[in-house]
């Protein structure tokens, strides 16, 4: 209403500043920096590729992750080594960490616009060890819980031993986008009349029926958060 | 048989050699260097991860790739950025290309004991673009077809502007390793009587039904080498 006083909290920013690394050479129409989509598909997924620098070349390691917010924080044992180059480095460890989700192929008539839709998130930025306790246990809950969500709540937490043996990193989304394909096949007019069918086929999702453990305790069945998925 | 003449064609290699970039700092029971192995995974998946240093920081970008024998092929418009840098690099583009299919999710009764079920390959060496347009031809037929077997001799081929627009990056294989976890839930004995459900939840894997296009030319229909995917 007009005079009224409004609330001095200021609204999350929605969206994420581009970069000269975010902003794509091509297709950039395909790049978004929003943060509902960046975080629908972070959350959608639980496997990111992991880079980073070793001796001047390139590394790429599948591992899993978690978001909390804005933070995004992956795990491993402390001996493994981008954890332990992380530790090493100071002031940490440049990464890029991309998740992908791939959801049709695209056939089109000619082979150039052969295509899949697919949804990714690229975040660039510096990875830090958590030293932190508490941090690192809020995150180690969250790596379990963005698998299984509510998973974190139905298992023994970690023993001492394996709270110290394991290494967490933080990485922040503050240099992020996003980039989707959607939609079916885009060939040239004069491609229609091919006669080579075209046409999107989709990925098949989810999950097959759970398969318990053979040495389950008595009367433990499948919880309802597993079933749901 | 004793004394018969042997075939002198030399037995290619069943593996890759392994190097201080290929042996994994920790579990190492879980890496292989066994080329079948490599090579299964590599054409079950289409997606790659691909990794390389610029200014100094790690990209990592998901693309397509398709498998001639020892060598991967990546491609995009020459407009891109890793095709443009392997273009100016001299002595070409230093890469990690990873490829990850997540099989299953393993929930143990302990946080620390969740898993997944995986099978990874990491490919470290360079990336030279393709100038031969032989080689272009068929790693670009290569590229259709390790998407969809076959596919590539029913679809229009590329014409010469978009064979010009079309950049290919050759790598080939021969720092290479595999990773693999597959099996059930691996829990401390002593926490098997913990009333939390322990087991495997395997991913469903595959394609929905096709979708047609809808200017499809008359009478064309799904093929069968779509139908059997």
């Amino acid at each position: 209403m007009p005079g009224t006083q409004q609330s001095t909290t200021p609204t999350p920013a929605a969206a994420y500043t581009p970069t000269d690394r975010t902003v794509p050479t091509r297709a950039a129409h395909k790049a978004s920096y929003d943060k509902e989509l960046v975080h629908s598909i972070l959350d959608e997924g639980y496997v990111c590729h992991l880079g980073f620098v070793r001796d001047g070349a390139p590394v790429v390691l599948p591992t899993l992750y978690g978001r909390v917010g804005e933070t995004l924080y992956v795990h491993g044992s402390t001996g493994s080594r981008p954890l332990r180059m992380a530790d090493q480095a100071d002031p940490g460890l440049p990464v890029c960490l991309t998740v992908t989700h791939v959801d049709a192929l695209i056939l089109a008539r000619s082979g150039f616009h052969h295509s899949i839709n697919y949804r990714s998130v690229v975040v660039h930025g510096t990875a830090y060890q958590v030293t932190d306790p508490e941090e690192k246990r809020l995150a180690l809950d969250a790596l379990v819980d963005h698998v299984v969500p509510g998973r974190s709540q139905d298992s023994r937490p970690a023993n001492n031993k394996e709270f110290a043996a394991t290494a967490v990193l933080r990485l922040d989304l503050t240099e992020v986008s996003a980039k989707t394909r959607t939609g079916g096949v885009n060939d040239e007019p004069e491609d229609l009349t091919l006669p080579h069918w075209a046409g999107v086929l989709p990925l098949r999702k989810g999950y097959e029926a759970p398969i318990p453990d053979g040495d389950l305790a008595e009367g433990v069945e499948v919880p309802a958060y597993i079933r749901a998925m």
